[in-house]
C-alpha cells in the first residue's frame, strides 16, 4: 500500500516553520502514515538543523519537476528557491521572507492541482511580511481558494474537543456585519455538515452561533441580524435535512455539555470561534479550508518570531494537521 | 463578630431564581460566612419549596422597614409584594414577572444605599420579561449604576480560572466600535487594576485585548482601533504605574499559560470575554460591577426557564457570587 505524499510548506523562513518542518521529517509516527515532503528552502533547513542539532540529510528534489514529488518514498525536501540568503535573518520578517513563503505555497498548490501530492499542510506565514512583499492575501485560506478557482469555501478549526467553521474570517471587526448574508450562512452550514459527516462517519449535529450578545435576545441588542439573516439560513438548512440548531447565544454555545453534544459550531466571525478553540484546544487544533478541490490543513499558531530557531517550538499542532490531512485524503 | 448581611435578590420568579435562593438560605457554608436575606416574594418561595420538598420556614421581614434587615441574624426573607399570583406560572415570563423581579432589585438597592446590607447578590432576571414590563434596562449592571448615580463603572466576570472586565457590554455587535474611546478603555483598565489588587492582595497583571482579529495586525484588519484608541489608553495606564500589556490578539490572549500569568483581561465587547469565561469557568464565574458605591455580585447564568422549578438548577454560581460579595464587603 502506497502511503499518501503530503506537501508541507515551510512557512516564513524567519519563524518557527523551518524547525517544526525538520522535526516532522524526522518524526517516526508521521512517516508511518505518510511520506512528508517539505516545500521550502533547502539551505535554510540545513542552517536551522545545524543550529538546533537536528538531522537534515533528506533527499532534495529539484523544484522544477513536480512529478518527482509523486514518486517520493522517503521524507524529502522540495527545494524552492527565491530567498535572498544574505539579507535573511531568523526572527526578522521582511519582504524577502514574505515573498519566499508565498513561493513555497504556490509550488505546493501546483503539486496539489497536478495531483502529485494527496494534500497540503501549511506551516505558519507572517501576514505583515506578505504585505511588505506586496502580497495582498490575508491568509492561506484565501490563497488556496483563489488558486483553486473556488468561491464556495470556508475556514474550519478542527480538534477533538471543539470544531468551528467561519462565515467570515480575516476582516476587521466593524466590517463583519456587511459580509453576513443568508446565502453565505447557509453555504457554511452545508460545508460544515458535508465535511463533518466525512470526518466523523455519522450525521453531524451543527450549532449556529448568533452575532449579537445573547444572540440579540429577540431584537433587544443589535440590528436583528439573527432574525433577518441567520434564522432563514437555519430554516433552509433544515429543509435540506441537516440537523442544525441555533442561533445560540455565542457565550453559552461553548459550555462543556453543549460542546460534547455538538460536532461543529458555525461562527459568524474570527474571534467568536478562535477564542474558544485556542483556549480549549491550543495544542491540537488544526486549521483547514472546506470546499476546495485541494485538501489543505494548517497549524493553528503563528510564526512565533520570539522563539524562532531556538528549539522551543511546539510541534503538536503540525502533527495534528498532518494527521487530519491524511484522514481527509484517504476518503 | 457580626457576620455581614447579604441581600440576595430572587430574580425572575418564573426562572431558577426561587429554587437557588431557597437552597442558599438552607446552605450551611453560606450561613457560616454571612446572614443571607432573600429579597423576593414569600408566597412564591413557599410554593417553590413545597414543589421541590425544600425547607422554607425562614423569618419573613416586612418589606416596609429596611432597618429590620440590618438586624437579621438568621437566614430570612424580605417579602416584596407586587406579583400577580393568579397570572403567575413557573417557566413562563411576562410583564408580571419582569416587573416583580425589578421590584426586588430596587428594594435591595434601597437597603444597600441605606447601608442596611453589606452587599447585594443577584439571581437571574429575564431581559425579555423586563422589556415586556416596559423596563428599558438591559441588565443588572446598568440598573445598579443608574440607582447609585455612578458613571464610572464596568462589568467584571470573576473566577479563579479567568477574570474579564468589559469596556462595552449590552450593546449590539455593530454598535461596539462607536463606544470605544481612549478615556473609556483607560477607565476600565484603572477599575480593573484597583479592584483586582483588593481581591488578590498584590499588584495585578492586566492584559488588554484588541478589537480586531489578530489585534488588527498593525492595520492589516480593521480601522486601526488598536493604534488609535487602545494603545494610547495602555500608555496612559502605564504612566499611572499600572502593570498592563496589550493590545493582544483576542484569540491568543486566553491561552492556558497566558491565563496563568494574568490577573484580569480587559475585553472590548461582551462575547470577547464571556465566551472564554463560560467555556472555562461555567459553574464558578461571578458577575460583578466595579466602581459603584454598592457591592454587587451576580450569578453567571440566565433564568434557565426550561429547567425552572424542577430541582435541576445548579447553585455553584450563586454560592460563588455570595462568597465574592462577602470578600469584597470585608475590605
Amino acid at each position: 500500500m502506497n502511503k499518501p505524499v503530503i506537501a508541507i510548506t515551510m512557512g516564513d523562513p524567519a519563524g518557527v516553520g523551518p524547525e517544526i518542518c525538520l522535526r516532522a521529517l524526522n518524526h517516526a509516527p508521521t512517516q508511518e502514515i505518510c511520506t512528508p515532503v517539505v516545500f521550502g528552502d533547502a539551505t535554510v533547513l540545513k542552517q536551522c538543523a545545524k543550529k538546533l542539532g537536528l538531522h537534515a540529510g533528506f533527499p532534495i528534489l529539484d523544484g522544477d519537476d513536480l512529478a518527482d514529488v509523486a514518486r517520493a518514498e522517503v521524507p524529502s525536501i522540495m527545494d524552492v528557491t527565491g530567498l535572498d540568503h544574505v539579507r535573511f535573518q531568523p526572527g526578522h520578517v521582511d519582504a524577502n521572507t514574505g515573498a519566499a513563503a508565498f513561493a513555497y505555497i504556490n509550488r505546493a498548490i501546483d503539486a496539489a492541482l497536478g495531483e502529485h501530492v494527496a494534500a497540503v499542510t501549511t506551516a505558519p506565514i507572517n501576514k505583515e511580511a506578505l504585505a511588505m512583499a506586496g502580497i495582498a492575501y490575508p491568509g492561506h485560506t484565501e490563497m488556496f481558494a483563489d488558486r483553486a478557482g473556488s468561491d464556495r469555501w470556508c475556514m474550519m478549526q478542527y480538534s477533538e474537543e471543539i470544531t468551528c467553521t467561519f462565515v467570515t474570517v480575516h476582516v476587521g471587526y466593524a466590517e463583519v456585519p456587511k459580509f453576513l448574508t443568508t446565502a453565505r450562512v447557509l453555504e457554511v452550514i452545508e460545508l460544515s455538515a458535508e465535511n463533518l459527516e466525512r470526518i466523523r462517519g455519522h450525521k453531524p449535529k451543527v450549532v449556529v452561533c448568533g452575532l449579537n450578545p445573547h444572540a440579540g435576545e429577540h431584537g433587544l441588542f443589535g440590528d436583528r441580524e439573527e432574525e433577518r439573516i441567520i434564522i432563514p439560513a437555519i430554516d433552509a438548512a433544515r429543509k435540506k435535512g441537516i440537523e442544525v440548531e441555533g442561533p445560540l447565544p455565542p457565550d453559552t454555545a461553548f459550555l462543556p455539555w453543549k460542546r460534547k453534544a455538538t460536532d461543529v459550531f458555525v461562527c459568524m466571525y474570527h474571534d467568536q470561534g478562535h477564542i474558544p478553540v485556542k483556549a480549549l484546544a491550543f495544542d491540537s487544533a488544526v486549521n483547514t479550508t472546506l470546499g476546495l478541490p485541494i485538501i489543505r490543513t494548517s497549524v493553528d499558531h503563528g510564526t512565533a518570531l520570539d522563539i524562532a530557531w531556538q528549539g522551543k517550538a511546539d510541534t503538536g499542532s503540525l502533527y495534528s494537521a498532518i494527521r487530519l490531512a491524511v484522514k481527509l485524503a484517504a476518503k
